[in-house]
């Protein structure tokens, strides 16, 4: 049976009809997600680039925050699967139309779909929704609480390219504080056994943030010596009139990474991104396009895991 | 062959090339339309909701009016017929660019497409293009004329719900002079045997609608007493403007549906209401989560509705 | 085997990962393309108007200027040759973001997608997409350069109404300067033996285009008489501010066609326009509606072309 192919081995752990964060997934869970993902990565290597497993199946994208990216990529994902995908781009303006976002997912639930990819700007929303109704609810990034597929992306390629994740260490630079993409990534990287450290400017790390079982620097050199992985966070541009940071000038100067970093660290460690880069700002040009950048292998392994993901949550009947 | 599994039976009443209004269909031909709804509302109940009718046929959504909720209820249709669809979205202002919407048809149309489905602000503006070209033009809402597949959606439900539609008492309650799902709902309930009663304030409902076949009122108690459907029509906020409201307050106060009305009469009606709903004007919050409120299932029996009517329009050689 | 069907024959021509423009291309492969798109012009004529030609391939629309048609003809091309077709409306104003056009097309490429359609306002943008990525890059339009799909689909309307091009008189009427697909069908028609003549105000014919190999003559008299095929050029409204025409009302006066041009004429030449037509510009309204007007056949043949491009740069290997 072709799903079966796809699956290539029975499932012991996935109970879940959500997911919503890593904070709440064991080791087994994640550890599931990437098996599974493996064997889809194969399938986007492929002449023929598509599996039946979600056939007949329709998945919605239910964006209430404009993305191109991470849209295209569950697009994707559950088009090689053999699902129909439905996509909402919801302006937040026509919620104030006297439609809560639950009425909104209620309605497309009406229609017998199979799964919804949530994006919100406010945390909470996708859970919010999960508890509505009764399909499978994928959190595609919401505030600055969860991107929970982004992280299992980015377990999936430092497994790959180390042979695994326990005892790696990762330094995860940027703005910590507003960041989803940190928050998954610190949850999955601590419970698989990696070493996170955090850097950033002080204004920008999360009070307390030890007690999630990481590291904190201040100095980027700190941050980069020893490390495995070098994991650079989009600056968010629009957060610069909040006065977190003195000036996009001095965030670039203190914590962009250089050709220089580059070479005085050779062959120490990988750097990785979820993009877009704002080239100049994170790293320079140089900087990205070096053999140790992994982010485009990220962008690929984004496809295989949200792969594994709608499989799991929709494929499967439970 | 699929197409007769999907269909379930022959097909003796329909002749047309399209779906343009009620007004125009006999008894006869709406029947068959439900019939073939309620065949198809079984495949999206399906792990598999997809049925190869149209497999290989396009079908065209051409909206020269914004609108999320019908172009994805009949992209869905469509799909769950296997059918390729291609959306249009034409802002009004290009028309202005020298090309009429009949050049636009019909340089779709030499695409070789099956199936253009037309939803416009001007009354009359599927009628104009059906006549232009011949794939099968499937009126989706065209000014305050018609929008047959609502009405047809409408006449499912209440079908399912009360095991036929001769003899029930609906009574349609809002702005009755500007909405195309009055008129279409006058149409397709008068035909079926129901009794319909109108309730607007005296500027809001159209001249002579009683040679329509209906009973008219102004008092909400008047619409609600007896009825077995209380059917309300969505606020077009648009409208407040051009004074035929005193104000939103006012009608909210005389027309808004409130969970009093409900337990007052429980027991005794249905709501239905055509989304989406303004929560506060229409009906409160409280009153749209009641158990009597038969607004999802519209939702589900739509998709099935605009199967049933792209397979008899696209499906079956004519 | 389907693929065997509907390409119909041995390739012996085609080499290129790419299709940028006409200038390169030899006789032999437009040729190529031009017989390529006749076997596939009959699958839009069937009543399951697919083949599995490209099925599980992603083609990729890249569009960083707006585009209805050209996309949605690319579109349905894809779709009938069973390929997953992902849309990219990039606005010019994200390039700003930090990101470069190489970029943006090396994070789609890391997706496993097999081939991009690029349309962008500057000439050579998709020549250099094509170096950065290693899937095919069809060129949908850029600046003042090419338009190579819309030339191919214009020599295959005359050739399948006149049997073949070697002689045919063609005249190209409007704005040549900035006109790509003046440019391509100047390359194409020159090559495939036409004679071909340009027409336009002195402003608008690019210096030197007699080294092209045509006729230049600022007489639409001149141009019409003999022609077989009479080519006006979409008249771009927004160059108007740059001086290029004293007037619009000049320009219809001077080099517009009005039903007493076709008259004189009458049986003698056939009108071809890329569309869309700005009705009362290049053309009046009874002149576009002639029986003479090839410009529906060119949107039929678009289809044809464009399958015939896609499975020549992606379904086969090479």
């Amino acid at each position: 049976m072709s799903t079966r192919k796809a699956g290539g081995r029975a499932r012991p752990g996935w109970t879940r009809k959500d997911l919503i964060g890593l904070e709440e997934l064991c080791r087994e869970e994640i550890q599931l997600v990437l098996d599974t993902a493996r064997s889809f990565k194969e399938v986007s290597s492929r002449s023929v680039k598509k599996v039946p497993a979600l056939r007949g199946k329709t998945v919605v994208n239910l964006f209430f925050e404009p993305s191109t990216r991470t849209r295209t990529s569950f697009e994707l994902a559950a088009k090689r699967l053999s699902a129909d995908v439905l996509s909402f781009e919801v302006a937040t303006s026509s919620v104030s139309k006297g439609e809560t976002i639950v009425d909104t997912a209620k309605n497309i639930e009406a229609m017998k779909v199979d799964c919804f990819i949530v994006r919100h700007s406010l945390s909470g929303a996708p859970a919010l929704i999960s508890k509505a109704v009764s399909p499978a609810v994928i959190n595609a990034g919401d505030g600055c609480h969860e991107h929970p597929t982004q992280a299992l992306l980015d377990l999936f390629t430092v497994r790959e390219k180390f042979g695994g994740i326990d005892g790696v260490r990762i330094s995860i630079i940027g703005d910590i504080r507003h960041s989803r993409v940190a928050r998954s990534n610190i949850w999955g990287f601590t419970k698989m056994g990696a070493a996170v450290t955090v850097c950033a400017p002080p204004t920008l790390v999360p009070l307390r943030v030890e007690e999630m079982g990481v590291q904190v620097t201040y100095r980027l050199a700190d941050a980069v010596r020893g490390a495995d992985v070098v994991y650079l966070l989009r600056l968010q541009r629009e957060r610069q009139k909040e006065n977190y940071l003195p000036s996009l000038k001095e965030y670039r100067a203190w914590y962009g990474i250089e050709p220089a970093d580059l070479s005085h660290h050779r062959g120490r460690f990988f750097l990785m991104h979820p993009g877009p880069v704002n080239r100049g700002v994170e790293l320079t040009s140089d900087a990205a396009e070096q053999d140790r950048s992994l982010i485009l292998e990220q962008v690929t392994n984004g496809i295989a895991v949200r792969m594994a993901v709608l499989y799991l949550t929709v494929g499967c009947v439970r």
